[in-house]
């Protein structure tokens, strides 16, 4: 199969939706992006790889990096991390209070802001210097050594994130954050900041494809079950209030982030990624919905 | 792969579970089976097939029903479907009004019980005799002409059923639903008292796994594309509160009911019933739930 | 003081609203009545009453029956009634599910319709004829024989009275409903339909202001501690979502109906009845609280 | 009526009672008070006032601070405070979080944590040093010069209030907050740590008893329109979950606090205080509660 021409069709069929969704702008850094901005990079296990459009350019992948920070708690806690996050889908918009009340503090899944937060405890738990410690994770398992988090993003997400706070701070009343909140939101916010391109994005999610395994240099990260874990929840609670409908369209594990990205992966064969800033009303990437709903379609591979 | 033996040994390291779990009484119907029944039925799309233990005994499907009544609906009326339910997971027990009462009588999917109850209300609307139309459907796919409505089932389930009355009678307030609510109730608990054997479900569910073609026909009943969409919607939807950690332990698209039974399919392969009436408290066969995750790991089949 | 003059001065003040408000237009009786109808009645225990308006025109009390009923239900079983209703305000709309979910079936007080339902299903196990005894009562405190129910208003109410038949069932299955559902639907539907003159409305309510006996006759019809108990719950939970407005601007004990009536007492004193038909946003008569309003600025009698 | 004696008969009626009910324990400073005390004090307009126990021991007066708060606010800014916060009961518990989601962040009514801290909010934008503007009015109208803050219980409060914390963060992300998050919880922390005697309370309560003019000098603290809105809201909002008992059992607006207090006023009469550390499980005083439908009972007073 040419992917490099499937690609480049996908890229020119979702070329007139340009100037569609709304940019998310609840911070100045996010907003400010060039709103057309349009990348798309797909990587095999068994090495080939294939670019087209703005796939070297760096993007907020924000949302993204709770697969990243859930990769890193499993691998140091395994399985005890379920006494604190369940993993069912969330049914709601994706930070709400009112679950988080009625389920006394626990979170439904780690891929909700509340869970994302629990996870960030746990990491301060038991590691140094977690916030060292995600970022060489992610320069190993991507190969780009200059990955790195945007203070200015952590920052303004900080000023502005009182959904978040709160949420922390209930959580909290109910026994379920050890840490200072103050420890635990900073390490969080910065989380939600780390910048990366298409091309480092898809290569990292390869892990996922590989069962668990750096393809780079084929050293186990997490065991098997955990990364099919990881995929599970992906598949199930990766896309907000849109789960649904992205299993359908496109069929894929994968998880999305306000500023644009998507990545997911095909078990066993290939990872993607795609960046496109403009959103949908759930808040997932408008062209990149289509663009993977497209690529699964033309190249007929789909979980389903 | 010998499947056969596989099976075997699935059942017997499932034996040891028997006597947990708890049956189903809510009504005398499903109280009165024997909870120590197990039946474990697999087809595939060549049409080799495996059982093991009581796979030719009929039981009361309940919920695995919805499925037969969302292909019977999407055969009919198509994605307008989609304008009066939902395709999202729930994140909250099955029956749950106050996600009902938040979304304005728009239930969250058609595998629960309130947006099963809307798909019946369209089915009344566009068929002459939808429960003539449906066990039709059902004996055509199983190729089984004897399956049919237990009377007795319906008139308990009605009896007892005041959740889903009251459901009904919320959606109708939203003018979410079109025809009188007698009939689409009385309608809805008929499509509940369904029974089959492990063997026909097998069959059947491999309309799922063939894309919505017969496999004993060949025959179109549904298109690819919404066949997609009900397996899609089995994944993120089909086992109430637990579908999350189904996602991870079996991995495979499918759907339960209380009355025991497990209906799953890998697409384009195979698809497989299994019956044993102990629930877990989250309403899904207990042994059921444990042969399927033991079977998948046996067999490395998970579309993860 | 003038009271004559008083309420003449009211009711030319409260003029220039008219216009103001919607009519009730749920179900066609109440569509049809003239909506700039205006009536005021004050009844005091030493026998004086004083009229404005069109205080000898039946219209339909709705909501106001619900005190009548609880009169009625703790004459006969006393404080038993607590056990399966709550006396404490409902801080929602009048008519929401889901406080009756998150309670388990036990409505928030008497006064909202949850509660009248079981207030219903307590008379209909306690009483032979609960419809005839109710009227009866009525007939009685008021001194009018042909007070009755309108049964056209009645069938109009069930056949639009979803969201009520919704949480019956919903009681029923919290086990908080004893009767068969339909005999508690049909019955509740005929106590809303009852149709009084604000001179009949005023006269009956002399009952509260005189704790629990009746003035025409003086017999004891409740004790003075359940009378003090029906005031305490007009006071806090007579008027939907606005019973602390009507604290504020009002400060009498009260109840409303969306047919625009309200009855009020100062106790000890007097009671009074006011009916016009445009009701506000919360669902109470739009002149008549400001008619109140005036009066007991005007008078200087208020409870605080 | 000889009140001394009624009040020393209360107090030994209510003596049975000690060692029922639960002491406040969730910061250090409330855990430690001696749980038997017991203090009543009743002060008229006339002047003429009456004690009974422990009436001189300053305590927590906590919620009851809200009330001096919202007097404080409505002096100052007047009407315009509802633009902001409801004046209607909040039917659950006073610091629910669902309800302030669903309700886009406006408190129901200014008694519950979530409209206190939106009126210390109003109090920061308005005055230089609200701090200590509200310590100097409660001086003023008790006259008392020594009643002050206790830091170190604002301290613990603010050290264990997650939960105000998240909700000051949710109406922040609702625009419902002006000023800085921190700043709004220190001053709030400080307001539910003042310490008053029964007398103290008892005398400073005579203000609403008084239409809003000090009963000491006459002076006019607020309107006779704002007093009364004030008396209302505690008659509708000031016992938690309990409004509705306390209006039945009692019939007197008041406040109660989590440190065991309770203030009532009879308006036009008197003015009462009544301390008893041990809480019931609506978070209201066990023997005050009783005590207050003692004497109320006792006496013939009540505005019902």
């Amino acid at each position: 199969m040419n992917y490099q021409l499937i690609m480049e069709e996908v890229a020119s069929e979702v070329a007139p939706l340009k100037g569609k969704g709304k940019i998310a702008d609840y911070i100045h850094q996010l907003a400010m992006v060039d709103p057309d901005k349009f990348g798309f990079a797909l990587n095999f296990l068994d090495g080939a790889s294939f670019n087209v459009g703005d796939t070297d350019e760096r993007f907020s992948i924000q949302s993204i990096s709770k697969v990243f920070m859930l990769t890193l708690a499993m691998a140091n806690v395994g399985d005890d991390i379920w006494k604190r996050i369940d993993v069912e889908p969330s049914g709601n918009a994706f930070n709400s209070l009112i679950q988080l009340e009625y389920e006394k503090g626990i979170p439904r899944n780690p891929f909700i802001n509340s869970g994302a937060i629990v996870v960030t405890d746990i990491l301060l738990s038991c590691l140094t210097n977690p916030q060292e410690e995600l970022i060489q994770l992610i320069r190993n398992i991507s190969g780009s050594p200059t990955i790195d988090y945007n203070p200015y993003v952590a920052a303004s997400e900080k000023a502005t994130g009182y959904r978040n706070i709160a949420m922390a701070n209930l959580m909290k009343d109910f026994n379920n954050i050890e840490n200072k909140l103050d420890d635990v939101l900073d390490l969080y916010f910065q989380f939600c900041s780390i910048e990366m391109t298409c091309k480092e994005l898809a290569q990292s999610f390869l892990l996922y494809a590989n069962h668990g395994k750096n393809p780079l240099t084929n050293d186990k990260v997490i065991t098997k079950s955990h990364s099919k874990r990881i995929s599970a929840l992906m598949q199930t609670c990766g896309f907000y209030d849109e789960a649904g409908e992205f299993a359908f369209r496109v069929g894929l594990p994968g998880k999305s982030g306000v500023g644009g990205g998507i990545a997911a992966i095909l078990p066993e064969h290939y990872s993607l990624a795609v960046w496109s800033p403009r959103l949908n009303p759930n808040g997932n990437s408008l062209m990149g919905m289509k663009a993977l709903e497209l690529f699964t379609t033309k190249t007929g591979t789909s979980i389903f």
